[in-house]
């Protein structure tokens, strides 16, 4: 570990985040083409994730459930957008226990098709619904070009898929989990996010509407970090799922499907981390506070090794995630540099002298400073520590973020500054597909996100000149 | 829901276990053949295991991670016993994005051969170990004849791989491992286990002992309740997983695994079900109490549900798990049969002259007792009421596997005492994997457990007469 000097991110963000990813001990890439190893340090980060959405999910009165990984090929070909946006990335099982199958079977790219070709059976009237369900698990599209935790062929996420007697109710759910999503992200994970919906072309397959969460990771790229469908009665009519009405009519459920996964790991290390490492949110840093002692013979050793362990003890009694690194064979430097690495909020340093004088030193990983407090006040003020690191983290991106946000004054000005800059580029659009395609053809940004509500942009389109129908928010996207 | 009149548990535990897994909402069938679709009641159960699990194994030192479902056939084919034992029951991609695959890769039935081809990489120095991992995961092993959670292709478990630098460590964490697993079947879903170790014939494919714990059902058939195995060098030297040890030589790492899964969801209904249904432990039920209002018209129905959600929030401010059931479509004899199938186990009714009296009627699901009690001794007796359950669940388990454990005096009473009342029957062994057989044919029992440690089991061998060697439990099992 920390054994190669990483690449300063100013210089190749791209090899940057691949080295931080692997030398922190996040991950590494797998045996299969396309696959990853999520290690401890990475796995640990998405279990706060887990525990922040689950609470979340439960508290707006969803439950978890489980469906199989494996779809036969007829029930995922029964929605004609989603098996054509799906399909090419699909892998399939043809054999097994030996022999060929009769019909090949899909691991799962989401699981619309394997739930709406259940929901049916289980609605009857309209007191059954709604169905509030999510589930935790592994999918797979097929990828040959791996990013670590951006873009793998297997990866871990949640999907809830929820089931309304009614368009409206359902809507009101898509913009709930959304919300849910923003809060985690922005409070826990300590990243910026804009909310909106998403253009026909960026749509889900086979979604009415799809809105998003979109963040700016810190080489002025975007980065999708959440996403909430309204499905409208597509799956319902795929899949023959009605319900008796309060008027006593058969009537098509109205679905919603909601989605967050682990590529929001990869997205925490671009949003913060620096030359040094990663800038892990004490929300989700797996260790918060680490204390490394220092000392030249046994003598020394055990008398700081004691007050450390003390200091230890006294934080985890606060509910701090606190380690301390007694390993005999590295020297502090060492320890410095791969914690910092590791993205370690707080670091407390303690020597001979500091333990005549009942002191620490408190080395902060966001803001950089490094001060010597009295034993009592380092213990006393973690909380406050780690608090301040958690929202300054959240302003530094904020920061960044707005010095990124341009509006676009002239249709060339936008699609050169895209190419030097990055960053979000807002402006006009009369809603057209074919000014779509052309920006991102010059450009290589995509539309990241429209209003929610459709309101007047107060611009012509910035492409055509045209009248604009919409404000759209452009920028190249991971 | 509770449409269809269950089977009586005594005259039909196949048919009974079926139907009360599926009225109940635990779980049903899914799509593809050999799959199951794991309910929200069910899943939640899964939870509770989950959760009592996780604290555990980090509470023991272990860190979760992540390894890839697929696995490249050529992987897996290195440990020889390994894929022979597993070969049959693989499921296998070819196909992935389109196109066919140059080399197929296995679904993951266990991952020693993922994650010991990684292990490797990792270790240098003894100083690098133990590698204390654990992943929460799907695997598929490939079955055509389902049975909700105790025998489908896919199910969920955990599953710890760890490293050591020597033998006596290894074989601690097998023990240790083994240990939390009979402490939560125990503790947590009211269970009681007999620990033991699996003759050659029943090891885990690779292992070089396998250690277990079995519990006996309500149909006196046994069940497999969580492994631990110890796998000596042999992943490490099929994958060269070497470490410098302190002696400054080269060695092979020392293994074990240890997994448990979702069929234990199944073991806890087959272990605690009766007639009217589920019977869950308080510690996984996923309702404890459930509140019935009873009323005949508005206005009884507005003070009783104004009473019941009193009722409701004191024992939720009490960290009680409890839900009011004011559904206005059903009658309360409807309720309380639906709930006693589900396993909760409290229910309280409510009606008019209970709020008027400041009562409730208290009806335990486990004891079957009901009686009236003032609403403030009901809220404040209700924890105890929960643990009593838990712990007459556990007693009741107990004194039926200890009313079905014999002692075998002659082969001929064994073998007919297997098939006319099932049971743990305890003998002498010679040891010979030819006894082990013949008896298996004879009786369809086979041996659950030998003991830990070999000792002298002070009778012949229960098939052959010859001197015993081991005391072997034999039982029918899952």
């Amino acid at each position: 570990m920390a054994k190669n000097k990483l690449p300063r991110q100013s210089e190749d963000f791209p090899q940057w985040y691949v080295e931080v990813v692997k030398q922190s001990g996040m991950a590494e890439h797998g045996m299969a083409k396309g696959s990853m190893v999520i290690k401890p340090h990475g796995y640990a980060v998405w279990e706060f994730i887990q525990r922040a959405m689950d609470d979340r999910f439960k508290a707006t009165g969803h439950e978890n459930l489980y469906f199989p990984l494996l779809i036969p090929m007829k029930i995922f070909e029964k929605e004609a957008e989603h098996v054509e946006g799906f399909s090419p990335e699909l892998a399939v099982v043809t054999h097994g226990g030996g022999q060929e199958l009769e019909e090949p079977l899909a691991i799962r790219p989401t699981s619309e098709a394997a739930i709406w070709s259940t929901y049916g059976k289980w609605m009857q009237s309209y007191r059954d619904l709604p169905f509030l369900y999510n589930q935790w698990c592994n999918v797979l599209r097929w990828e040959m070009r791996t990013r670590l935790f951006l873009r793998t062929s297997e990866f871990l996420w949640q999907e809830g898929h929820t089931a309304h007697a009614s368009s409206e109710e359902a809507w009101e759910e898509v913009l709930r989990m959304l919300e849910v999503y923003r809060e985690v992200v922005e409070d826990v994970l300590a990243i910026p996010v804009l909310k909106g919906r998403k253009s026909a072309k960026e749509r889900f397959a086979g979604a009415v509407e799809t809105v998003t969460i979109e963040a700016l990771m810190r080489d002025a790229k975007a980065l999708q970090s959440g996403t909430s469908h309204f499905l409208g009665q597509n799956f319902s009519k795929a899949y023959d799922c009605r319900f008796l009405n309060q008027e006593g009519e058969q009537e098509y459920a109205w679905g919603t499907s909601w989605g967050f996964s682990t590529r929001m790991v990869g997205g925490t290390i671009m949003a913060h981390g620096d030359d040094a490492g990663l800038r892990l949110p004490p929300a989700v840093a797996p260790v918060q506070v680490v204390v490394v002692p220092i000392y030249r013979n046994d003598d020394e050793q055990g008398s700081v090794l004691a007050v450390a362990e003390k200091v230890r003890d006294a934080l985890a009694g606060n509910n701090v995630r606190v380690k301390v690194d007694d390993r005999d064979q590295h020297r502090p430097g060492f320890k410095f540099a791969e914690w910092e690495l590791k993205g370690v909020p707080v670091r407390i340093e303690i020597g001979p002298k500091d333990v005549e004088a009942d002191q620490v030193v408190v080395a902060q990983r966001v803001s950089g400073a490094k001060e010597t407090r009295s034993t009592a006040d380092a213990i006393a003020s973690m909380a406050s520590l780690l608090d301040h690191a958690q929202r300054s983290l959240y302003e530094d991106a904020r920061a960044y973020r707005e010095a990124n946000t341009h509006e676009i004054t002239s249709y060339e000005s936008f699609v050169e500054g895209v190419d030097a800059e990055g960053g979000f580029w807002i402006g006009g659009w009369c809603g057209d597909r074919a000014c779509e395609d052309k920006a991102t053809d010059d450009s290589k940004a995509t539309i990241r996100l429209l209003p929610i509500e459709r309101e007047d942009p107060g611009a012509p389109c910035a492409v055509c000149g045209k009248a604009g129908t919409e404000r759209a928010t452009w920028a190249r996207a991971y």
